[in-house]
């Protein structure tokens, strides 16, 4: 099978397509909306092994990852659909009238409304996940926006059965032509049509820096700019404190060890940096990291881009100043395969070099010495915005450094206490997204039902008749939603 | 008294006190947060007589007017920091481990950050509502970012002396030195190191088109683009429906008379559009309109530069091929004084112009005549993104006309029926924002205690010992929030 890339015509008529959808696909109900999804996610498991084999072949995962993975993305579905009929996304919220005001107060309500037509960018680390029928499609789908997905070049295969799974379950829910839309572009022209066409009203990415952030410039020099939701990916520091160091030291080097070496290190939320200050303790946890990737196998890479990508950036980092090897993993039978690598430097070297601020994607980390906590702090200080930071302490001396917590919390959006970033838990609390440069919104995220508030803006209604109101709105809450009622949360 | 530009080194200096303030402001208490901001509407009040004379004279509004701005200023206040202390806007969210899950789920724990210091420009036609400690100083005192204000330079008196309230609240409760700064600047380059200053993380603006888009842009060539929050303005069209325009056709026209001439017209809400059916009724509508316009004295706008681009605004729109004046009133006695006027054109000819989309700042509106509601349809579908919306109805024909309504809706912030669009009450069901460019930023608004989630970002908390936790988050729930726990909202 081939796959063309489409032409500006055929983008143009896919877009007036979704375009045409939308007042459809905006007033359906939230039970068919959520039965969509539903019916997508029993479609997904309907392509059966099929399925499983294509994406092994376009990614080197293993079989056990892709099912898993795919297992998540259902469940990814089938949860976000479940919050779409919950409505707590709605945020309805009801002022009644007080007529006796001086003005008079007006009945007024609000709820969230779906911006319109968004356009898909998956990644390639999450061939189901994060693309085709991934969290921002399903975010997307589930505010009542239709979904133009592009096709990730590395994986068009398992993006076409995906796509051809959400078309089926489309048609079988009788949703309007044009609900979704699925693009193969490998040129540079084809997403930037996309995301220049006037139609497009939010655009959700996950990838590289310089991808996100083109797309973020298109976006700003449209006639009416356009939310870009990229989450583009970080170093993920994590700060060894020393009390915790010196009790577990051992632990913590295995632990990490196996979360700098999963899925051959091709997780946005990689632990890429280990802070720690200069000590015996700090010496023994190199050392004991060193040994076990040494003996962590190199696994294969999703594809020749990715592993020269990752072999380039790893032995620019080895050539900087100050930066030491200190193991890498036995030599790589395949070309694809990555060899698990560890480097040290000190926090001087670090904070003179930007470059060492990037990151290396693959199973590489670099170990930062620091020569005190106030150096701790200010590495800390000049990170850039980061998905995760992780801190390694006791509860005593996490009390006593009030400032290093501080300048953690300042540079990212999820702090974990005493575990690993590795493992993304898909809920309502949980935020995948950070200060800039990890995503270009640091106020919303891409995992979790919350998602779904990307894709909306708030609409007031005001003086309306209780019978021309939505559902939501309603005097008699049909949907039974949790709404705020004259400021107090109510379900009558 | 005078005022002299600050300086970049200036700027530069009160910038990191801003930066210095912000850990230690976050940290606040919600209750000493809450404290600070009823102290400046104290302060506010206890500004006098002085304060309202300064402004009339540095604005021309009437002292009625002032006196009840300030009133509303004071309220605004109040009800944030209510809203602060309340601490909703917190969306403090939690779920629970379930270690017997595979992978096990760790306890994952969310709530609002404040993103750093906060710069505003406000706006001129609003000097304490939508100014110094406006409703953009006090959202982002309530989520805990420090504030800068670039004083507006058509009103530096006005906007010193309310600084000194705010400055004198701030000692008064023990806020940190730099909690809060004012600066003067009526250089293009005062704006621009404000919003290019890396200690910088949020803009909020209410002004012209052409002053947002440039704060806008400015912000996304910085090394970390930040949100602005820019209300930009809009023509808040009205939609008049046939059958409500011939029962109520007297009356119409008298309430808008009203509504585009209150405060000069200088409201952001103003109606400059007016959209009918040709027929005898929208005939005598607009005979009736221009009749009670007439009969409407002149009043004085805010200082020159605003009356000269009304005038000039005007006369470009009175040149347009196709456009009639319909009524003036009577001449004006003061070079400040616009004079309310009324023309009249064709959806065909609105619909070729671009200029007849653009606001006219000031007591000017414009009717469109459609041939039919097909072309109301088009007229509407062919808007820019807007403020407010409103349509004219009855019940029967708001149902007969889904088309329309669907339209309208994609268009505004704020829809209402039957009504005017002057008038923006303050409460959480408030939406004042819109499709761009009406806002640069449709998913907030800037009036309401909502308006507070623009300063902010969510914080994830993953594996975090109770004890170590923001009170926000603690199992005990301290601070009696409303939370999402395990998806349901609670108190517990």
């Amino acid at each position: 099978m081939q796959f063309k890339d489409h032409t500006i015509e055929e983008i143009d008529s896919i877009m007036n397509k979704a375009w045409k959808a939308f007042p459809i696909y905006r007033n359906t109900s939230l039970d068919d909306r959520a039965s969509f999804m539903k019916a997508i996610a029993v479609e997904l498991e309907n392509a059966g092994d099929e399925l499983i084999h294509t994406a092994m072949q376009e990614t080197n995962l293993p079989e056990a990852r892709l099912r898993g993975e795919r297992g998540r993305t259902i469940f990814q579905l089938n949860s976000y659909a479940d919050a779409c009929l919950q409505g707590n996304w709605l945020a309805a919220t009801i002022d009644t009238a007080i007529p006796e005001k001086t003005p008079p107060k007006p009945d007024i309500r609000k709820m969230q409304v779906p911006l319109g037509p968004v356009v898909v960018f998956g990644s390639s680390n999450f061939p189901f996940a994060y693309s085709t029928a991934g969290g921002d499609t399903a975010s997307a789908l589930a505010a009542g926006c239709p979904v133009i997905v592009k096709a990730h070049p590395a994986h068009p295969h398992t993006s076409t059965l995906v796509a051809n799974a959400i078309l089926t379950a489309a048609t079988k829910c009788k949703m309007p032509d044009g609900v979704f839309a699925h693009i193969y572009g490998t040129s540079f022209e084809i997403g930037k049509a996309l995301v220049m066409h006037p139609y497009t009203k939010a655009v959700g990415f996950t990838g590289s820096f310089t991808g996100g952030k083109q797309l973020f410039d298109w976006s700003n020099q449209r006639k009416e700019p356009i939310p870009v939701f990229a989450e583009m990916g970080s170093v993920n520091p994590v700060f060894l404190l020393p009390d915790k160091l010196t009790t577990d030291c051992a632990q913590i080097a295995l632990m990490y060890a196996g979360s700098i070496t999963l899925g051959a290190g091709q997780f946005c939320t990689n632990p890429g940096l280990i802070i720690g200050i200069e000590s015996a303790a700090l010496q023994k946890f190199i050392h004991d990291l060193g040994k076990a990737i040494q003996q962590i196998a190199a696994s294969k890479m999703l594809h020749n881009g990715i592993i020269k990508a990752y072999k380039e950036k790893k032995a620019a980092a080895l050539l900087q100043e100050d930066v030491h090897l200190v193991a890498e993993s036995s030599s790589a039978v395949d070309s694809l395969e990555a060899l698990p690598t560890i480097a040290t430097t000190t926090a001087n070297a670090f904070l003179q070099n930007p470059l060492l601020h990037q990151e290396v994607f693959g199973p590489f980390s670099l170990v930062i010495r620091c020569q005190d906590m106030a150096q701790m702090v200010e590495v800390a200080q000049k990170m850039e915005g980061q998905l995760t930071a992780t801190i390694m302490t006791s509860n005593a001396e996490f009390s006593k450094n009030p400032e290093l917590v501080e300048a953690i919390q300042n540079i990212c959006g999820r702090f974990i206490l005493n575990s690993v970033p590795t493992g993304v838990e898909v809920c309502l609390s949980m935020q995948h997204g950070g200060p800039y440069p990890a995503s270009t919104d640091s106020r919303f995220g891409s995992v979790g039902a919350d998602g779904i508030g990307r894709f909306c803006r708030p609409l007031a209604f005001q003086n309306w008749h209780n019978d021309l109101l939505p559902a939501a709105l309603k005097d008699e809450n049909p949907l039974k939603l949790w709404r705020r009622v004259n400021n107090e949360p109510s379900k009558n």
